[in-house]
């Protein structure tokens, strides 16, 4: 396993894409605007005018993309993965989608006579940079541990959860419990900003004890000092809580803290916030309170 | 600061207690039930008959106490710590309660000529024991200067918030944090379950990213073993549920999580489970969502 190919050089793609390059592997990408491919190809990857293109030089193409749409685009539509895919290639698919959606993509790559892993990542763009992401993959055994290379050049934690889609149902098990947690953090600091307690105090204090979760470390004091810029934005959170509620739907669960929160992001993306950090939550707070904290 | 009184020697203040006796401090213990005041004495501490006794006594007196109500009757009632307080006596009560309580007990001990902190704790009865303990202190800078070795006993992360009633007001706030990191790991435990996965891997997985929280890393192991045996008790997170939803409805704070959870909660400790542990609470979603974890 040398030549790699990776298609989506956004935020988290970016980085993981200069990361499997430190590593050594030989570099085929292609994405829709030029210049981070142009970057890319400085740092010795070469610059593809497709997706097929990708896929007829690589043993596996990994896709990281914004959403299902855009995964069925770049693998199934025209100039796409699956018209270029060798047999035995694997495609990697790390975007967030729903485990119907990976099962369904692993069946097309499958009657195409490659192979597919549903893997998406958690961390924020630092952990991409760092290498530091935790990896939920999904499909068959023998796969994953031949693909483990790759994964192990962008990730810190990588973990085999089952097979095709189970990946995926990993990737929606942590975000239930990272929205839950992020609207923890916007009503703690609410109560805090009414007492006229030192927020940071309160955050620092908090985080010692049972109250404790990375999204009120590493968020909350981005709340408190008004600090929007993206990590994770409230546009793909939005859209996981999409898939979610689908997915969970379609399951019978009855998730009522899931239901509450994914109401409260539709607001604060209807409010203009799309492209900033899911952080800025707290203004959809800050507005039902009729405060302004920091 | 040699002679400490301490009232209330439940699942908390029993161990609290024993770590004031072994940092040689001379101890006056009341509390209603005799066992546990028995089994400090053994230990070298001075039983009495009412909390009266104990401030007599007393440099500083403690109050570990499940409610406003029992701290009132301590402190106000009959044979209470107000009869016996020695002016400059020291009333630090460690107990849940709501701010504006606090306030209303300082005024009360002041005018007796003593002095009050409120300093409630974060943490489980195995920190307790561990003298592993956060502290919030509310009331006057020179006061908890006064206390902190005694605190030090006792705690490992003292942290003093401001006047009077703002350790308790941080102590609010980290119960709403607590609530919805709780209700974020059972949600997520209902998706995993559904799924098929393999719930100990999900929540190890999800522990090392974003979503990681103190709940999910103690409590979530506890809910797949179906162990409910109480570290912090179902009875107890509703009554500060309850002071925390009064505390808010008077500020005018409007927090949605806080009131959903509030309102699970209640149905959990109605379900039967007031004396088990908050962990129990994965029993409401598996009613909502008609499956059985673990």
């Amino acid at each position: 396993m040398e030549r790699v190919g990776f298609i989506g050089l956004g935020l988290m793609g970016k980085p993981m894409a200069k990361n499997l390059l430190r590593h050594g592997f030989k570099m085929a990408v292609f994405n829709r605007s030029k210049a981070p491919m142009e970057e890319l190809a400085s740092l010795g990857a070469t610059p593809c005018g497709s997706s097929k293109e990708v896929a007829e030089s690589s043993e596996c193409v990994i896709t990281m993309l914004p959403d299902e749409k855009a995964v069925e685009q770049v693998l199934l539509g025209r100039g796409g993965v699956l018209e270029g895919l060798a047999p035995g290639c694997v495609v990697v698919d790390m975007s967030t989608v729903s485990p119907g959606f990976s099962r369904e993509m692993a069946r097309r790559v499958e009657e195409k006579g490659g192979e597919m892993l549903d893997a998406p990542v958690s961390g924020s763009t630092m952990a991409a940079e760092q290498g530091a992401l935790t990896i939920m993959v999904g499909g068959k055994p023998e796969i994953f541990e031949k693909i483990r290379p790759v994964f192990e050049a962008m990730g810190k934690n990588i973990y085999y959860m089952g097979g095709a889609g189970m990946g995926s149902f990993t990737k929606l098990c942590n975000q239930v419990a990272v929205s839950l947690n992020l609207l923890g953090v916007c009503e703690t600091l609410m109560v805090a900003a009414k007492a006229g307690l030192d927020l940071r105090k309160v955050i620092e204090v908090i985080s010692t004890g049972a109250g404790g979760s990375w999204q009120l470390s590493t968020l909350g004091p981005r709340m408190v000092m008004r600090d929007f810029r993206p990590g994770f934005k409230v546009k793909h959170l939005r859209k996981d809580l999409r898939i979610l509620r689908e997915t969970t739907e379609s399951l019978g669960l009855c998730l009522p803290g899931v239901a509450l929160v994914s109401e409260l992001v539709k607001t604060l993306d209807e409010m203009g916030h799309g492209e900033n950090g899911t952080q800025a939550l707290v203004e959809v707070l800050e507005k039902l309170c009729n405060i302004r904290i920091g």
